[in-house]
C-alpha cells in the first residue's frame, strides 16, 4: 500500500482494507514520499489492522523491481533507513508498525541470497528486535530471519504455481502465473489448510503459509483480496 | 557532516570532531546516504559529543540551499520522514540523537515563516518530544519550538554580521560575511560572554548565544573551530 | 502529454489527440521518463500535430509545481538539456519537435522574471533558433523571446479569468478559475475573435490568443478539448 | 569526466586534458548535472581534443557502477535521451559531439550481452550514425556497433590484465590490476604497437587498440596520462 508518488496514485487502498489484516506500507525509495505514507497510515488506523514497512531498492522508475547489484552493507543501511522514516510517521500519528517486508527485486534477491538476507535480518534486529519479518516461504530470507532470534512470518502467493523445491515458478515460465481465479482461490485456501501445494510438477511439497501476498496495484487485487477473506471464514480459518 | 554522498565526499569531519560538542548529520535529502550516515554516526560516537539529525529538502543538485515553494503539511512530513530516518541508523549503532537543526534554504524559510516554524517543531515534537531543536536566534524557529514545549537552543554564527534586528544580513548585502578571522572569533566570543552583538549599523543587539554554528564544508572550518575553541576556554567559558 | 512516470500513468493522451493541433511533452524533469517520452512521441505522430518540449523543475514529487529558487545559469542549462533530450528521442523516432513550452512553476516563473525569461529565450535560440516559444500572452516570457529573435507564440487559457494588466488571476484568489463550462468557452472564442478578454474588473483587455493551453491531467480535459475544437470551427476558425 | 555532481567535485579535468586526444563527459545519469556539463564541455574546447557522450545507469548513489537489470528498450532510450542532452549542450556551446562511450556498469553489460550492446548501438545509429562508439576490445559491443554499421573504436584498458579470451580479468580476481607503474604502461605500449597482450595465463591474445582508457577520478590518472601520452610519442606513435 501507499505506493502513490508525489502527484501520481496506484492502487485503491482505501477497498483492500476491509478485507485484509495487515499492510506493508513503501517507505519512500521505490514509492511513496512523506505525505503519501502519512495518508496510508492514517487510513490503515482506522481498520483494526497491523501496518508494516515495505522497503525496497532506490528505484522510482522501476518500481523497486530492477535488480541493482547491491552490497550487504548498502541493503543493511537502507533496511534501516526506511523502517526507521516510516516507523517515526507512525508514531508521529500514534501508532507503530509491527513487521517488515522488503519490497520486489529487494525481495526476490533476499530470498535467493544468504548474504542479502542476514543483512536484512541484521537491519530489522538492530531498529527494533520485536519487528515480524515477512519473507518467501522456505527460502534464506526466512531462515536468516529465524537464525537471527526474530519473530518470521512466511509468506504464500495466492495466484503463483510452486516448483518442486518450493520456490516459486520464475515470470519467465509461461505457467508461473495462475490466471483462473478459482484454481487460485483453492490453492491458498490448500496451502493453509494442510500445509501443502501441488507443485508444477505434479508432486505435493511441504508449505508453511503464515500470511498470503495480495497485490495493491492489481485491478483485480479488491475482488481477489474479497473472495479469499470470505473462503477463509468459510473453512472456519480465522484472519488476524 | 556526513554531507558526502555515494561517490562523492564533502568536507573533512574527522578533523574538526576534537572541536565540537555537537554535530548536525545530513539525513539523505539534500545530502548523505545511508552508508555516509552509518560511517558518520560510528565515527562521532567516538568523541564525547551529541549527534543531531540536520533534515533538509530533497534538492541534491541544490544542496538543500535553494528555497523550494513547499506547503506546512509537506514540510511536517520530510522532517518526522528524516529524523526518523537518522534515529533509525543512530539507534542501530547503539546511540541516539539528542537534537535537530533543519538544514539550509529550510533553516532560512523556517526562520522567517512562522506557519513553516510551526511544521517543524510539531514534527519534532511529535517523533520525540524530548529532541532539542537548534534555530536562529531571535527567529520564527526559536518561539514556534518554544510555544510547542521543545526545548530549544538560538544559533549564533561567528562569520555573518547582524542588523539592528537580530536577524543576520543577507548574503546579497556586501557586508554580510565578516572576512577578518580575529573580528569573527571576537565577535562569538562577545555574543557569549554578554550576549550582545554590535549590528551593522552600529547599535547593540541583545542575542541569546546557546549554540554556535560552523561549516563543515569549509575548507577554513577546521582551524576556525580550533580557535574559537581554544578562545572560549581561555575565557573560562566550558562547551559542553 | 506524457506526464507518466515509470509505473505511474497520468491523464488520457490517446484521447485527446484528436482535437489538438500541438502537443507539449514532459522530458523527464517533472515527468516522463525515456521510455514514456518514446511512447508519446511515437502516439503523438499518428495525428496530423506538431510535438514540442515541455520542460520543467527537476521535483517529480513536486510535479514541477513548486517554484524553485534557481539562478538564470541553472535555467538556461535545465532548458538546453531536455530539449536535447526530447529532440533526440523525436529525431530517433524520425520525427521534430517544433516548439517549447516550459512547464508549470518554470513558465509562471519566467512569466515574471525578466532575468529567467531570457535565460529561457536564450537556451531555445542556442538549441535551435527554429523552435517557437510558447509562452503566457502578455508577460515576460513572450517579450523575451521575441527579443531574442524567437518566433514566439501567445498562450490563453480558457478557464482562468483575467485581470486588467492582462495577467491571469492568481489561484490564491477565489474567483481566479471559470468553473462554468459554457463561459470558459465562450471567454476562449472571444479570446480568439476579437482579441480581447474581459477582467476580473471588468474592463475589456486586449489579448493575443495564439494557442489555447488545456491540461493533459485533468478528467474533464477531453470533454472539454472536444467542445472547444468544435465551437472554433463552427465559428469559422481554423486549428493548425 | 564532468563527473561532479551539484556541490560535489570528482577528479582534476583541467590537469588531464593536455593528454589526451578524446574525452568522455558525464550526461546526468550517473554523474554530472547541466552546469556540470555546460562548464565541462567549455573548458574542453580549449584543447584540440574530440569531445564525447558517458551516458550511464540513472544510479547517482552508485556511480552508474552497480548492474541494473534493465531491458534492452529501457537501455536504447537512457542512451537516447543521454546522448541528445549532452549534444544540445554542446550544439548551444558551439561545438558537437564526435563519439559515445557507454560508463560504468551500462559498458560493462552490453561488453557481455548482445541485446544490450544492439540496443545501445542502435540507439547511437537513430540519434547519429556518424557517432564513433567506443567499446571493449573484442566484446559484443564492438561486434554490436559494427554490424549496425558505425564507426567502432576498441578500447584497451593500461592498469588492468587479460584473459586468453581477450577479456578483462575480472575484479574478483586478485590480479586483476596492474599495480606496477611501468609494466602498465609497457603493456599500452605493446598493445599499440603490436596488436597483442599476454594473457595471464601466458599466452599472446589478439588485441585491438584504437584508443586507451584513462579514468579521470584516479588520483593517479593525471601522472599516468602524461607518461603514456610520452612514452607513445616516443616510440613515434602519433595521439589523435
Amino acid at each position: 500500500m501507499g505506493e502513490s508518488f508525489g502527484p501520481w496514485t496506484m492502487g485503491n487502498d482505501k477497498a483492500i482494507l476491509p478485507y485484509v489484516s495487515s499492510v506493508n506500507i513503501a517507505c519512500g525509495f521505490h514509492a511513496g514520499d512523506p505525505s503519501t505514507m502519512m495518508d496510508t497510515i492514517q487510513l490503515a488506523t482506522r481498520y483494526p489492522i497491523h501496518i508494516g514497512a515495505h522497503p525496497g531498492f532506490q528505484d522510482l522508475q522501476g518500481f523497486g523491481r530492477r535488480e541493482i547489484q547491491t552490497t550487504a552493507r548498502e541493503i543493511y543501511g537502507l533496511m534501516v533507513y526506511q523502517i526507521g522514516a516510516l516507523g517515526a510517521c507512525a508514531k508521529a500519528l500514534g501508532t507503530s508498525i509491527k513487521h517488515v517486508k522488503p519490497h520486489g527485486a529487494l525481495y526476490n534477491m533476499a530470498a535467493r541470497k544468504r548474504e542479502l538476507a542476514e543483512a536484512i535480518a541484521q537491519a530489522i534486529y538492530d531498529v527494533d528486535s520485536s519487528l515480524i519479518l515477512f519473507g518467501l516461504s522456505g527460502t534464506e530470507s526466512i531462515k536468516a530471519g529465524r537464525d537471527k532470534g526474530l519473530t518470521v512470518y512466511s509468506e504464500v502467493f495466492a495466484d503463483r504455481t510452486y516448483q518442486e523445491d518450493g520456490t516459486l515458478t520464475p515470470r519467465s515460465n509461461v505457467d508461473a502465473v495462475i490466471r483462473d481465479h478459482k484454481q487460485a482461490v483453492e490453492q491458498v485456501i490448500g496451502m493453509v489448510k494442510t500445509g501443502k501445494v501441488q507443485s508444477l510438477q505434479g508432486t505435493e511439497v511441504g508449505i508453511q503459509a503464515d500470511t498470503i501476498c495480495l497485490h495493491g496495484d492489481n485491478a483485480d487485487a479488491i475482488f481477489f483480496a474479497k473472495e479469499i477473506n470470505e473462503k477463509l471464514k468459510a473453512e472456519g480459518i480465522e484472519i488476524r
